[in-house]
């Protein structure tokens, strides 16, 4: 009979996906849906980004080197030499995204079965491409009431096997927005040398920090000279420049044999796309005015978002201090249910709202229930409106927490 | 210890970049080199993928559909459905290349472990990709003698295990130049079936033939209704438009069951390049005069090419019916050394070739050892300086089978 493999059952659905159908259906319906469940910025690429492609004259679209064009390592070198990394042009690899640089990661430090271990909340498609390649990931919970700081270190050691082989991060953090202070970084970093661990950690939203105190700046998995072999970073410009959808990220380690046997992989794929890495190559070299802007204009949503959020009845959310996520409990025992029911019961004035819904950032659904991850990729006055209908939804939904009890106490 | 995966080390390295640094070293002492060695066509795009790259105007660069972009997809089933191919819009993904296309594909259809039987000689990237996702190639070579053409069913039927999961063909074929007839298809959809065995057939090379009685039209794998859950296509306009470095390609399958499962690995990587699939969808619906002369061109080179090949001494070439390659058999004992040997020790007139070994081409690295692969993607008068240099070099080389012969006799 013909078969699909197990890895491929055993792929999880991407979260957002299950409750697309209904936002579908409610624009059918002539519903306008906010989106508050996708990072996908709002804000534009560059404008010399975009001077750049209005000025393509290319002759040819051919393979680049397997590594990436050779102007764009030099600025990528270049960008991290401003953030003091220092790096060899041989450490750094493009890819096709961040996405296809933790496929490239994973396959080199693991064989099927080994583990690798990551914190929860976590970025969904991780587990997608751990089942990919036949990888465990162990998981230990961060908490919201802790603004999900780092777990105890004696819950990350008791993960530990002889199997393990990697502790990912992701700093500053997707979905929860926590960033990573200089100690925990010391502390994870002395995990990953007692056990010999390699420390992998997507620092893709690098540049979104929004509390001095919490700066992201020094504070690279490769600002560690002792993680020498053990650092492995993984970045991207799709958030940092509103670039999603050039596909192009890289991976970054000083660990010689890493960058070899995944040159090996990048061989096998050819090159990661060419037109997307020269746009890329201008965005590296742009002013550093682009993204102070950017940084200032997530930070004022930031503000507000969580001072909105935190004047709202029953509802709790973590502070981010980075990235443009922030993770939050509702006063609702099932959020699945309740995005659902947003999109197909809920209107004001004729709008509704799509979340994210928790437990698709936990190993255990049950674990994510009470929880959203609301994206603050909107201008302030959607935001506004979006807070204005979550609080209306919130109102009017039959299966709040308090309704359950009315209805217990009767 | 920090320790790279056996899959990592076992992973292949691209058997052209070893005689990279020679190559490199030639052009440093100020020899050209010809490049007969990578299939990167010379031939420009269409005029209107260029006119459409300078007229870009995009003001967003965002994430697009995890399956590609909508009007992409469209063109594409248009496509097919001039080629006699009639398609659903889901039987369609598109991915970065072929190549993804390929890493997808052998997910879905294997667990760790199990087969996949193709032919050698074979694309050398599909050992590669079947490393890293822990697959075993089973191969039944086919013999220059023999054209390459299909290998007798019988040894394709030995090959078969219970971990067998498909048959993976290239048609028409690199690095062989062979285009499977009819029948041989017809010989493979028999056994697919008995065995019940997925059909994978890489395509790129779908409008590359040149030889009428060869023709590919209505010879894909999409053709035979009896397959629809066995058949699934490989696609890529990276040679068809010379867009090798757009990265966009295709997964084509009637199978639902195996798009559902490739769209959750194509969710997990957010989505493939989208400005290169805006300019994709531009060369998808130019006129067919760009691929006819394209053609035209391809077969005159492969005519003056087979011909010359066919007039040197002790030089035997297979007789390539499309694709852009044909691999030939030198009077050497090793082409590994030979091609080394060309790029440090040779010139004419300051300049020499560089050619891909046949080793790379064979599971057993030993049946290559005798064949090199041309690619014609050079110019009728560059093809004509490269075949004199490389009749040049047999005469001059010391180890060719004859000196030997000579050496032995004395």
């Amino acid at each position: 009979m013909l078969t699909i493999s197990s890895r491929g059952q055993n792929m999880t659905e991407s979260p957002i996906r299950k409750l697309s159908k209904y936002a579908d259906q409610a624009k059918k319906e002539g519903k306008n849906v906010i989106h508050l469940n996708i990072g996908q910025p709002d804000i534009q690429p560059p404008a010399e980004v975009l001077a750049e492609m209005r000025q393509l004259n290319l002759s040819e679209i051919a393979y680049g080197p397997s590594d990436g064009l050779k102007p764009l390592k030099k600025s990528i070198q270049k960008y991290y030499k401003k953030n003091a990394i220092e790096l060899k042009e041989k450490d750094i690899l493009v890819t096709s995204g961040a996405s296809e640089a933790i496929l490239f990661v994973m396959n080199a430090v693991t064989d099927f079965g080994d583990e690798i271990i990551t914190f929860e909340p976590f970025y969904a498609n991780y587990i997608g491409f751990a089942i990919f390649e036949g990888v465990q990931i162990k998981t230990i919970k961060a908490n919201i009431e802790e603004n999900f700081s780092l777990p105890n270190l004696s819950l990350i050691e008791e993960q530990i096997s002889p199997k393990t082989k990697a502790i990912l991060l992701c700093n500053p953090n997707n979905p929860t927005g926590y960033v990573y202070s200089k100690k925990e970084l010391e502390l994870l970093k002395d995990i990953a040398l007692k056990h010999d661990l390699y420390l992998i950690v997507d620092e893709v939203y690098r540049e979104f920090f929004y509390d001095d105190e919490n700066s992201t700046k020094g504070n690279s998995v490769l600002n560690f000279p002792e993680l020498k072999d053990h650092a492995i970073m993984l970045d991207s410009i799709s958030k940092r420049y509103s670039m999603c959808g050039a596909r192009i990220g890289c991976i970054v380690s000083r660990n010689e044999k890493i960058m070899q046997t995944i040159m090996k992989y990048a061989q096998a794929r050819l090159c990661p796309p060419t037109i997307a890495q020269v746009l890329a190559n201008k965005a590296y070299t742009i002013s550093d005015d682009y993204l102070e802007n950017v940084v200032k204009i997530y930070k004022e949503r930031r503000d507000f978002l969580i001072d909105r959020l935190s004047k709202m009845e029953d509802v709790m959310s973590s502070h981010p201090m980075g990235a443009f996520y922030t993770m939050v409990q509702l006063p609702v025992e099932d959020t699945d249910h309740f995005a659902q029911w947003m999109l197909e019961k809920f209107e004001w004035n004729n709008e509704t709202l799509m979340v994210a819904p928790g437990s698709g950032f936990y190993n255990n659904p049950e674990d994510g229930k009470r929880e959203i991850r609301i994206a603050y990729v909107l201008n302030k006055k959607e935001l506004e409106k979006a807070l204005i209908i979550l609080e209306k939804a919130l109102i009017e939904y039959p299966h709040t927490i308090k309704e359950k009890n009315k209805i217990l106490a009767q």
